[in-house]
């Protein structure tokens, strides 16, 4: 990896992962005249700021992966719009992180570009009136819910670029267990994340005790339980080594987000922060992150249908294998 | 290439290459009981189609690459729901199919699977009331506005398949002209094309008479005629060889789409039908699939802003490179 960039909202920057991020700003707005292209210009700026970090413009990049929740993807097309280098669209809802890096490695991998970008977001405001109410409605929310981050993250990856290195990645399933609450994300994606991990474990030959830390982003609290249940089932323990970015992002007991936090720049800035600076500081040696994704869209909830879960898995280790 | 299928609509079914697709269905619902839901039964069954003429469960491919236009790309997601494979989700608007068909080539490559699904649809009446009015409006139409296709297209790549093969991936670059008129999104998408194809050419060192087909889709009469131009400044021409998947659907005289089709599951469903019987049969030995897209969003339209738009290329040929 060659660097990595992370930007984040104000509720995000009074979290306790508030020194991790490169930039905290205060506007919602981000200078801009909509939330959604306040989303575009946070993302933009958190794809620049790592390719500043690496020395390395916009335009000379091989590939710039990329997704978002916002219909049609518009928060990182527009975001990418202009940067001149060829851009794949992705979807994979709050699993966009570990997709995008999935695909940016097996680009690198087969001699298709020599420097790649993965990068996703998510902006409360705009995620919250698409998805949700408008905000002027000042509705409840229900305590198994999850607040959208705003909050964006980049990585940039490189054949050549120091540790810590993507050693393997799993491509999740979909996974719908018939939950239908549109409030309770967590229970709808914590099946497709033991989905993917038990399978993750099974191809490499390594179980989850070869990690520093499993990290799924983002079950909230609610699935992170559930997530534990179903592995127990399978005789998996992720005792002492699970972090959700969800959880790690607010403080559950002073920030008033119900069962943590969520959206594809979750995962993405927590990922770009605080987990790169523990894997570069050499706290964390093998870390597996599995970000989880509710494919499910307002219309189809409203049609009725449950919540197809899916969960990418990308494990980074300081010693490439 | 293993096997491709493609299923079409009542409209599609009565155009210029009714005999191509594998299915024509009458009913705009497939049996279901939203447009949402036809779309995603009828992406599930042409997937399924592909996979039973490669005598190919579902379950046994290594990756599932697909999208679609509508929000959260739900087609898809609810189409591959349960089928058990690994799904890779993206956004390419348009330009979908080639997106998907690079990045299975690239999965394929590398050695990260065998068998590799790349499949997308579009749905006329889905897209209809998500993008432009209720369909009960009746509205009028722009004489350079386009039809959304209601079709979809699979191919199944393998390592070991019979021709054609993909041979090279050319991804796009965003390409915004500041065109803002959303019934011209021939216009807004033609500069991507040109922009693509001219650095397909120039990375491949084959110019466009390499080809026995150059196949846009979808840019319309209007937007081809715009690609045409856009390229005659740089000293390319097409002249005899560019197809447009939009132009070749239907039969503008007598079907009444104005600028021509297009949706994901036009481009799709023609190539997956009528090209790759074309290459079956020995008539193209190479052929050029330039998917476009525009990556705006109805909320990005009403906020001002233009419309990016993208452009991936694929090239197919009877034997190996």
């Amino acid at each position: 990896m060659l660097s990595s960039a992370s930007v984040a909202g104000r509720k995000e920057g009074e979290g306790p992962l508030r020194r991790y991020f490169d930039r905290i700003e205060q506007d919602a707005y981000f200078g801009e005249s909509s939330w959604e292209k306040a989303e575009s210009a946070m993302l933009r700026e958190t794809l620049c700021l790592a390719c500043r970090k690496a020395d390395t413009a916009p335009e000379s990049l091989d590939f710039i992966l990329a997704g978002d929740l916002l219909d049609q993807c518009a928060g990182s097309a527009f975001a990418m719009r202009g940067l001149g280098a060829p851009f794949i669209g992705l979807y994979g809802a709050c699993s966009t992180m570990a997709e995008a890096l999935g695909l940016a490695a097996v680009l690198i991998d087969v001699g298709a570009g020599q420097k790649v970008a993965a990068a996703t977001s998510s902006h409360f405001c705009s995620a919250e009136r698409q998805f949700r109410f408008p905000l002027e409605y000042g509705s409840l929310r229900s305590p198994v819910s999850q607040w959208t981050v705003t909050g964006s993250g980049a990585l940039l990856l490189a054949l050549d670029g120091p540790p810590p290195y993507i050693t393997r990645v799993t491509f999740g399933r979909i996974v719908d267990r018939g939950v239908t609450d549109t409030s309770n994300m967590g229970a709808a994606m914590a099946p497709a994340a033991a989905d993917t991990l038990l399978r993750h474990f099974a191809a490499s030959g390594h179980g989850a005790d070869y990690y520093d830390a499993v990290l799924t982003g983002d079950l909230g609290r609610t699935g992170s339980g559930i997530l534990a249940e179903l592995l127990g089932f399978e005789g998996v323990s992720l005792a002492g080594r699970h972090f959700d970015c969800g959880g790690l992002i607010y403080d559950a007991g002073r920030q008033k987000v119900n069962s943590g936090g969520s959206g594809c720049g979750c995962s993405a800035s927590v990922l770009a922060g605080y987990v790169m600076e523990l894997m570069r500081s050499g706290q964390w040696k093998r870390v597996l992150f599995a970000a989880t994704g509710a494919l499910m869209s307002p219309t189809t909830s409203r049609q009725g249908e449950s919540i197809p879960g899916i969960c990418h898995a990308v494990s980074f280790e300081a010693e490439a294998a």
